[in-house]
């Protein structure tokens, strides 16, 4: 069989059976059905197995799975055996909540530098680390192989920012701006819009019945 | 053909499309083919239009698609023809966050309340509205019919708040705190979960060629 790259929505399910992993291997479990990752994680048990299958991890019949060989490779696939360090470009009351809960929770995850523009926030510390202006960055980037950035700057910078941090060396991108984005290829970007979110969960406010009354032609998509 | 729901990744991809046609109408044009709409929200043209289709709305060829009639098609699908009244739960710093970047710059969206549990923060303002303690809640219900909630709590009380509301009317959910959670039948749940977003984008930071050897297995899924 040739060697492929996984789907994109399975690459999205693995942090979370690694986090549920994580948390019975600290109610002191050892092994794990695919019955029971289902009920932590909502996905079927037969999506586990298979999502689980494609990274070649068979769990066996009546026993399940091994919690720390599936920690390990779940760590490996995504290439977590270091702890990532992450730059947070954009140091407004958004970023600053997102460094503080997000970031300083995670095991996985480090803080490497803080950047924003503004002369208000430049300088200022938050979680210890200092604000530096965006135009330090390729400085530091001499220093600290760091390939991720979040950014939460205002939609109208955004783009110039993913350009910046794109041709400095940043290839992955978590966008918080409501916005549409360009990066050039070999950078991979995921936006987080919540306005989107929010405006797409309104459909789920109709009970089931109004809803299918509300389109007619969709088939397959 | 028979009444059925879209799929859910269709409903997704209508609020990008909808703030795209409002940017369009800004800068006062009446049309707009689906290339146009590729380009602006990085869909196919193809997929722009089997999603529009979905919902009656089919381009001519050499025209495209009247941008006000597309719009109200949309509106009307999402459910967006009146403001949507929204609680926010939790008025921590990412609470606050969220209210001020995303549902006050949201013309389709309006705070309906905001409610917590700390009496550090019962009683102050946020965007001119006073945080209310969150056994309120019921009494404002009787009052607005809010069926959306945003909740930013600490995972550790999240499961308990979404219970509350779903006990209270709320029918759609936007969970942040990092945890699964279950709701009853006929309430919609979605979550953003950064940190999980944050992590799956790091398997991007890997070249090509080398994440296509860190697995082997997967097929189709």
């Amino acid at each position: 069989m040739p060697y492929r790259e996984a789907p994109g929505v399975v690459i999205k399910r693995l942090p979370l059976y690694l986090r549920t992993l994580d948390k019975l291997e600290q109610r002191k479990k050892e092994k794990v059905t695919s019955q029971e990752l289902s009920g932590e994680t909502g996905f079927s048990a037969e999506q586990v197995r298979k999502d689980l299958a494609c990274f070649g991890a068979f769990g066996t019949r009546g026993y399940g799975y091994e919690i720390s060989s599936l920690k390990e490779i779940i760590i490996r696939i995504i290439g977590l055996h270091q702890r990532i360090r992450v730059f947070l470009i954009g140091a407004g009351q958004l970023g600053t909540a997102l460094a503080k809960h997000v970031i300083t929770k995670n095991s996985y995850v480090s803080l490497a530098g803080i950047f924003d523009i503004s002369s208000n926030v430049v300088g200022k510390e938050i979680m210890g680390q200092q604000i530096r202006h965006i135009s330090e960055l390729p400085h530091l980037m001499l220093w600290h192989e760091v390939k991720v950035a979040m950014v939460t700057v205002p939609s109208s910078e955004a783009q110039e920012v993913v350009e910046f941090l794109a041709g400095n060396g940043i290839t992955a991108i978590l966008n918080f701006a409501p916005v549409s984005l360009k990066v050039p290829r070999g950078v991979y970007l995921q936006n987080i819009d919540v306005a989107l979110e929010l405006q797409s969960l309104i459909y789920y406010i109709f009970p089931e019945e109004r809803r299918k009354y509300q389109e007619v032609l969709c088939s397959r998509v």
